[in-house]
């Protein structure tokens, strides 16, 4: 019986759902969506880049549609390689946007990036940067993440995981798009010169996790 | 700089936002709501009762629509005395209904209960119960959550938390009704007679959390 005297004793041991993961096809559980599960105000208005060191964050604002619930979009960071495999097949990089609603749950949109055609859209993203770690330099630009995504025809894969850098935080909603974006050779290039060490966690178990495949109808 | 190589060794530190809390009307964000935030499946059927040994836990089905998104309705336990305060005003009781959804996020719907006129609705669940800890007995009976709480016309206040009991599972999504249904002194004593040593967890630090006040428009 739980005892209400020692309370200070009660054990806090709890799954631990990390991520990336290694999404198993096979494995997940298909929806098909009459509606879009993800909407996003076409005006992402970025502000500001940091120099995280392994990494570059775009600060922005922007408000997101997650199933009906509103979040706020806070910055854009990247991976090489992707984080996330599907059935262990990697892509060269992964674009993490990141939200929070009013009461702090964090919906990560995760979008795989493959080498093609050259990308309007993400140009801006694939230029110069601080050069010094925790420099951060004013930076304009907006970006339709609502048109991009919609353009893919992509379904969207689903879990609940954590962030992938420290402190790790926990009951992440990932909202992994299916279909990756191209960017040429010369854009990638640019950023994974300097990045060539990779900044990738490593693949985390799935412990049991129901992963969502939503589909289009 | 972040080190890829020593994974391992990444700070897993994060805020412990914990419940149950006191809620200072003062400092909650008050929202309108257009549309019914919470709707709830007009049969919630249970079909067990378990004791718990401080508790009677009563596991059923139904579907509850919150934000726009499915839960499944899973277990209804109670405390004495309630667990949330508004202002630091404690009620005689407090009925939690434990949701889950499909990706495995909690939301627990937290009803208060107050002394006054005999509660048709709810008078199977203050009826015997297993005399014996961990005992499980069929149970059978429905409840329309919905009506029930419509006609409270209640606000909600609505923030993030934990289970408040072991393993204090955090993330939890509270939905606390404002306004107390009612029971009569027969039916409270029912329980409060066998359950009178109290299961309420201490009041936990808001540490700096944004509680939602919705009211109906």
């Amino acid at each position: 019986m739980l005892n209400y005297e020692q309370q200070e004793k009660w054990s806090k041991i709890v799954p631990n759902w990390q991520s990336p993961i290694n999404i198993e096809t096979v494995h997940t559980i298909e929806i098909s969506a009459k509606e879009k599960i993800l909407t996003f105000d076409n005006k992402y208005q970025f502000i500001n880049i940091v120099n995280k060191g392994n990494n570059l964050q775009y600060d922005g604002k922007g408000k997101a549609i997650i199933e009906g619930r509103t979040f706020d979009f806070k910055q854009l960071h990247f991976h090489f390689p992707a984080e996330h495999t599907i059935d262990e097949k990697s892509h060269p990089m992964e674009l993490h946007f990141v939200h929070q609603n009013i009461i702090g749950q964090i919906a990560v949109v995760a979008l795989f990036v493959e080498l093609g055609e050259f990308s309007e859209e993400l140009n801006s993203f694939f230029q110069d940067f601080p050069a010094i770690e925790s420099e951060k330099e004013p930076f304009s630009a907006t970006l339709g993440l609502d048109s991009l995504i919609s353009s893919l025809k992509s379904g969207v894969y689903h879990y609940l995981g954590s962030l992938t850098t420290p402190p790790l935080v926990k009951n992440v909603e990932w909202w992994v798009i299916e279909k990756p974006i191209t960017v040429s050779a010369q854009q990638l290039d640019k950023l994974k010169q300097r990045f060539n060490h990779g900044n990738a966690r490593e693949i985390q178990p799935t412990n049991e996790r129901s992963v969502i495949h939503y589909v289009l109808v």
